[in-house]
């Protein structure tokens, strides 16, 4: 017998049909002898209408009402799941986020999980009863609702797996697990059968959106195994584990890129303490996601060239930023370029072995794809080179660290 | 300064900018001086989409959990107009059944209200905020959702009103207010400047469906003064009171008709004790609501006939519970008639009154429309006719009791 947590995305809630498939894979859970506890996002659009109407009601909506408004999808589908269940012939009730409750900060619309009392749910899972929790909603110290910001489901499942002590927590989602590239470009991909957190966490925040990265960071801290798998298939997933489970360790987890960054480039900047700041405080105040950043030392005549990525939407507010501190600044150009993509490799493999880096640069090389800038972390190189050469170096880079499946998917 | 809960009903809460409208004639409330309490409904069709997602989930659905889904939709609005409000300069913030609380029964999807705390909701009205309570919802003593079944948003209003001692309970719906009779009938019914809980209750019973009947029976019970006044116009509405406050009161309020009725004659029926109950027992049984009951006293021959109405869409079982229970019963044949109405004319005057009943025979004998049925109650009179002279008898009477207005409306 094991206790697991179950979480099922927008996709698989859409409508009556698909809620019944879901009852269904409970059931195959429960007839096995487990403790099943079942979080639930809103069906699919369903966030999307609501938050359309808090927008017509006010562009400045107060959170506080925003989130009683947009938690209503989320107790939809709870209910209706119960409901299914139990035609199902499974017994199971609805806990809400007040309910439980929840624990949250008071931020509301971005809230962030303090606890979750159990009590209530552990002894209905005992007796043989699925719990069936929205996602996405908490209950803030001033007794109202919450919501933990889009996405947020998976964080609400991976917090009640921690609270609960599962033994897994299982994360329904329109994919079938995690792969090693975007299976639209290479056909090759392989779907990984095991990714430490790490992995999971560089190939998220470059774009690999299986899980929501706030998932990935509290599965990490709190160990929670967990297992991404397909709603519409039997297929086996692709298990997030600590990197001491993952024994037979691949050197390169995947190759991710990213499409939507922009490149600026800061020419003869003075070479003097401050000048960095002076660059990267306006754009932190004018909430600027920069990304890569890379300076060089300083050339003979005492100025240097600063480049960094900021998202390709706010590379117009950023040009603007960068006017405005240009006394500040006191460099002598800026130059920009919106065709630009980020491709990553991942792995945890790379920590211990030599010239992974070195492959990366050779290969690219060898199809005359020109690198613009690098950076690099401890389980990731990054470089940025033309949009247009994005899926050759993706193919490229799959094939040279080894990743292409026998047969294409 | 009043103290006022006002209360929206599903049309006047459909869409964004009828709600904007909403939060318009609650900001009219507080601008003139008034503490303010709203109750609001979910948005027009909402409920049946909720519901429907029940019924799909299945056909025998949890109450429990059937109230968990569909109190999400007063859920939406009652943040909605928060957000609304805020908008136009009204501070607001909603207070969702389970925050106040609305005590309720534990009678899923056709609670009672138990009582409502209110120390929250009155410190904040006292301070200028308006509070936005959805309707239709309470929490039982288990911590879980309830809802007071259909239409309960003015049960909500009226008790609501009742636990914050307002001064005026104002129910704006999609009618202006009470008529003495359908004006689509009669161009010349008139808007009712007051009419008693009593006549309303009759109304509602015959047809009359501007408010729900356990709303009007609260109120009567609480002595809530209920205003029925349109949400779209600002002409005045109906003003629902305490007989006491009745001052120039009209010998009859209204003429109302009910379509939906069809009658059933047991002819010789034994004339013995016992015999009414074996008729009226399994209809109950059935859930068949009987309404109109006539039993002439017993013929010659030791046998009488009984003729009721039930509604129309009930005569099938109906017919189909006595043929089972006709050993019991022993009539020699059953009689039944579904192109029927019933007509009915409300006063609270008549019971200082004699005449009213004659005065209704004799004009409908005049047109030459055949009673098939008569009852009575205190300040109502009602008769069955072929359905085909409803429109004139409710035209006949309008006139004969002098309440034609002196213009079509």
């Amino acid at each position: 017998m094991a206790r697991i947590v179950m979480k099922f995305g927008g996709t698989s809630m859409a409508g009556s049909e698909r809620i019944r498939g879901v009852a269904a894979r409970v059931k195959r859970e429960i007839d096995a002898g487990n403790e099943v506890a079942v979080v639930v996002s809103a069906m699919a659009g369903e966030t999307d209408r609501l938050v359309g109407f808090c927008r017509e009601a006010s562009p400045l909506a107060d959170p506080r009402e925003y989130d009683v408004v947009v938690a209503a999808g989320e107790q939809v589908t709870s209910g209706l799941l119960a409901i299914a269940l139990q035609a199902a012939g499974v017994p199971a009730r609805s806990w809400l986020g007040w309910q439980l409750p929840v624990h949250s900060s008071s931020a509301h619309s971005v809230a962030r999980i303090e606890g979750i009392e159990t009590d209530g749910v552990l002894a209905a899972m005992a007796r043989g009863e699925v719990a069936v929790v929205p996602g996405f909603q908490g209950l803030s110290a001033e007794n109202r609702i919450t919501t933990l910001g889009r996405g947020g489901s998976d964080t609400s499942a991976v917090a009640l797996a921690a609270a609960l002590k599962a033994d897994r927590c299982d994360i329904y989602t329109d994919v079938d697990g995690v792969y090693t590239t975007d299976p639209r470009i290479v056909p090759r991909a392989r779907k990984l059968d095991r990714i430490t957190y790490e992995e999971m966490l560089e190939l998220a925040s470059v774009g690999a959106k299986v899980l929501q990265t706030r998932s990935v960071e509290l599965a990490m801290k709190e160990k929670v195994r967990v297992q991404v798998l397909s709603s519409f298939s039997d297929a086996p997933g692709t298990l997030v584990v600590d990197e001491d489970e993952e024994m037979e360790r691949e050197l390169i987890a995947g190759v991710a890129y990213d499409k939507n960054e922009a490149k600026v480039t800061l020419v003869g900047v003075p070479d003097r303490p401050g000048v960095v700041a002076a660059i990267f405080g306006p754009l932190a105040d004018a909430n600027v996601n920069v990304d890569m950043i890379v300076q060089n030392i300083a050339k003979g005549e005492g100025t240097t060239d600063v480049t960094f990525t900021v998202p390709r939407t706010q590379l117009p507010l950023s040009l603007d930023v960068l006017g405005k501190a240009h006394g500040d600044i006191g460099h002598a150009q800026v130059l920009s370029d919106a065709n630009v993509a980020k491709i990553s490799v991942v792995g945890v493999g790379m920590r211990s072995h030599a010239g992974v880096a070195a492959t990366m640069f050779r290969a690219l090389a060898d199809r005359g794809i020109n690198i613009q800038a690098i950076t690099t972390s401890e389980i990731k190189v990054s470089v940025l080179i033309a949009e247009e050469y994005v899926e050759l170096a993706v193919r490229v880079l799959h094939t040279a660290y080894g990743l292409d499946s026998e047969v294409a998917a």
